[in-house]
């Protein structure tokens, strides 16, 4: 079998993914697993990591493994502090290293990134960033990260400018599942039509979303309203309050959507509904390129 | 021991809480538990009943129970249909039967209020008020009744005329107890100049909601915000979106604050920074004299 070269791990609060790289830098193997940093102690990380990667290591020498997101983190492996913007995406040369018994690891957690005023942090999308600049050095725009704690940030030159971070998938999670309203969310299904009205609904009035939220219950209960309304009003009611609020970021810009396909698109057609053009692109293998950036960069 | 001639009951989603009532309309007993809606399928209302009522029950002939509140829900006891509004708080001619297989419970469930349009719903508040409209016959204005959902309703001429549900104490909960917020609010203490920031904050932007907070989470991180202070802004930043989005309610109006003592004071504090001139009202009595009032009301 290949052995490793390096290694390439994207260790997020409920998942790790790791890219394990040959000599001439293929990737021979991406194992993954829900060990993420949320659910270990700092002594449970190089076992996880051993876990997915033991067959990869050679018998002797060392593996240089460069891993970023939540495991630097001052709960996570070991911390990594943030760099303050404007900054380019961190290189190797700001990481941390961690401590592995294993004689074979030789860890390094790259910083996430944070912002003084008005306080904003990020871990993990600053490497997607790096790997998005790594393709197209030149772009003076807006990105838009969705997720649990979506991010916006503005791009010039070859640096995170500023961002902004909003709860809305963690907003969606708790309210789908843990409210009132799930009991209106049981059953699939999607209804478009009401996702772009209760966007626009939200953008107009930010201010009534804590009437509507318990407004999705009443509906259900005088009206029957079903599974797919209810989630995709739901749905579009964050993120219109989400794009009420980021109106700085994407008024008159060039926005790209990066992450998960189901969610760029969600986020697309939003933006449509405020005549904004958007660009998607897949998430997965930006943290890959961006660790790869990292690893490549020269000291500044 | 005295024995009971009618028993009052405001049954809960949580909790229940029973007013056992003598045949001079004297409260000889107030048990309660929590054998709330949430926790019983229909079957297990009466005995959670007479857990708490049977040593007053004589030995022969009926006694009715009035009951108000989630028990007359669909999933609840016996389902207890809304009135539409405008109306007056529903009397005991409306009320739901339930079954009861003790031959001396004569039960009925009085029924919640609904509101077409905007569609919204309300089962256990109509009959706090109705207990305070019997000391109040002519108020003409706003009662907010504070809570898990927080009602706005306007009152006039003895009828509920309109109301708005806010799902603000529900999010608080949520985002306290189970988002990333949680890691922030360990420990005491309240600061109320934050509170007071983060209400006028949200009433200015409310479409920044989202983006605040996280904001709460990265100042935990960055500055070390205590509990103090991330608890009272979470809770400012919320109410304060309450208020931004029931402006056509309190704007200009005399508002009456009926709940829990704590809950009260805050909104108090909060329609304060707006000029609002407020009254507060100790919540858990008025249940009692709705019960009263729809027992004694004549039919129309």
């Amino acid at each position: 079998m290949t052995k490793a070269d390096w290694i390439a791990v994207d260790w997020g609060t409920s998942n790790l993914r790791a890219w394990v790289c040959d000599s001439n830098d293929n990737v021979i193997a991406t194992p993954g697993g829900d060990k993420g940093m949320g659910s270990l102690d700092p002594s449970g990380f190089e076992p996880a990591l051993l876990e997915l990667v033991a067959p990869y290591l050679p018998d002797t020498g060392t593996v240089p493994v460069i891993i970023c997101g939540m495991a630097g983190a001052r709960q996570g492996w070991a911390e990594a502090s943030y760099a303050p913007c404007p900054c380019p995406p961190p290189g190797l040369a700001q990481a941390a290293t961690a401590p592995a018994i294993d004689p074979r690891l030789q860890v390094s957690i790259l910083p996430g990134v944070m912002q003084a005023s008005p306080a904003d942090v990020m871990r993990g999308e600053e490497t997607q960033i790096g790997g998005f600049l790594a393709a197209e050095p030149d772009f003076d725009g807006i990105l838009c990260l969705p997720g649990t704690h979506t991010k916006w940030t503005h791009i010039s030159a070859g640096e995170i400018v500023s961002f902004r971070t909003c709860m809305t998938g963690e907003l969606f999670a708790l309210l789908s599942n843990h409210s009132v309203l799930r009991f209106g969310m049981a059953g699939e299904g999607w209804d478009a039509e009401s996702f772009r009205k209760a966007v626009s609904d939200a953008i107009s009035s930010p201010q009534n979303l804590s009437a509507w939220l318990f407004g999705l219950r009443a509906e259900a209960l005088l009206n029957d309203t079903g599974a797919a309304v209810t989630r995709a009003r739901l749905s579009g009611l964050l993120l219109g309050l989400e794009l009420a609020g980021t109106k700085p970021y994407w008024l008159g810009r060039e926005v790209v959507v990066i992450g998960a396909p189901k969610l760029t698109e969600l986020y697309a057609m939003a933006l449509t509904e405020l005549a904004v053009t958007s660009r998607q692109l897949a998430g997965a293998d930006l943290s890959l390129a961006g660790i790869r950036a990292a690893r490549n960069k020269q000291e500044i």
